[in-house]
């Protein structure tokens, strides 16, 4: 895994958008934090949310957003153990971003369809 | 290339993010776009100021964005034939958004190094 991040803090320029794309970009982590912000705050319900992404890769993100702190993982000691996840209060930071980028996805496909 | 990107659109939910991510989600996209606004409007300035990005994943997303029209690629007949990028009215209602994005990113990294 800290292989594969090995690139995580290559930011030469000190470029906040890199910075950025280093920590959540890529294809799902957004739609992640997105998807857990919703309430989707288990395994099962984010694999079923985001049909798309493979149970490995859903797995690795998850991890790393946890090493970053972004989202927080409680195992409840029951039988069977239940895990669920939620935004911590510094991941609580990108939700404004995050609702920013919803609206103008929202907007862009209200365009489209006006066309 | 029409291919690689069959899954753009699939976006079972109508979600405002994953809209958002099928569009100019990835690694670069964001980036490129944020560089061209800063006036990296060439081919050889963006692989300069983005100097991890491959040469060939710069040309297919380049055009990728021109499909989109997030972009609009000018050659100006000279010689050598000079080519330039700039944003599309339409890819300025990313702008705001990307600002935000460059805001967060240079806010964490101001928290980081306060750590």
């Amino acid at each position: 895994m800290a292989n594969k991040r090995k690139n995580k803090d290559f930011n030469p320029n000190n470029c906040g958008v890199t910075h950025f794309l280093n920590k959540i970009g890529g294809k799902w982590k957004v739609l992640i934090i997105y998807a857990i912000s919703l309430n989707c705050n288990r395994f099962s319900l984010l694999k079923k949310g985001i049909p798309t992404i493979s149970k490995q890769t859903l797995v690795n993100l998850l991890k790393e957003l946890e090493e970053d702190h972004i989202i927080a993982r409680t195992v409840f000691p029951e039988i069977p153990p239940r895990v669920e996840y939620k935004i911590t209060p510094y991941g609580l930071s990108l939700l404004p971003l995050i609702k920013t980028i919803e609206q103008w996805g929202r907007d862009d496909m209200a365009a489209v369809i006006k066309k």
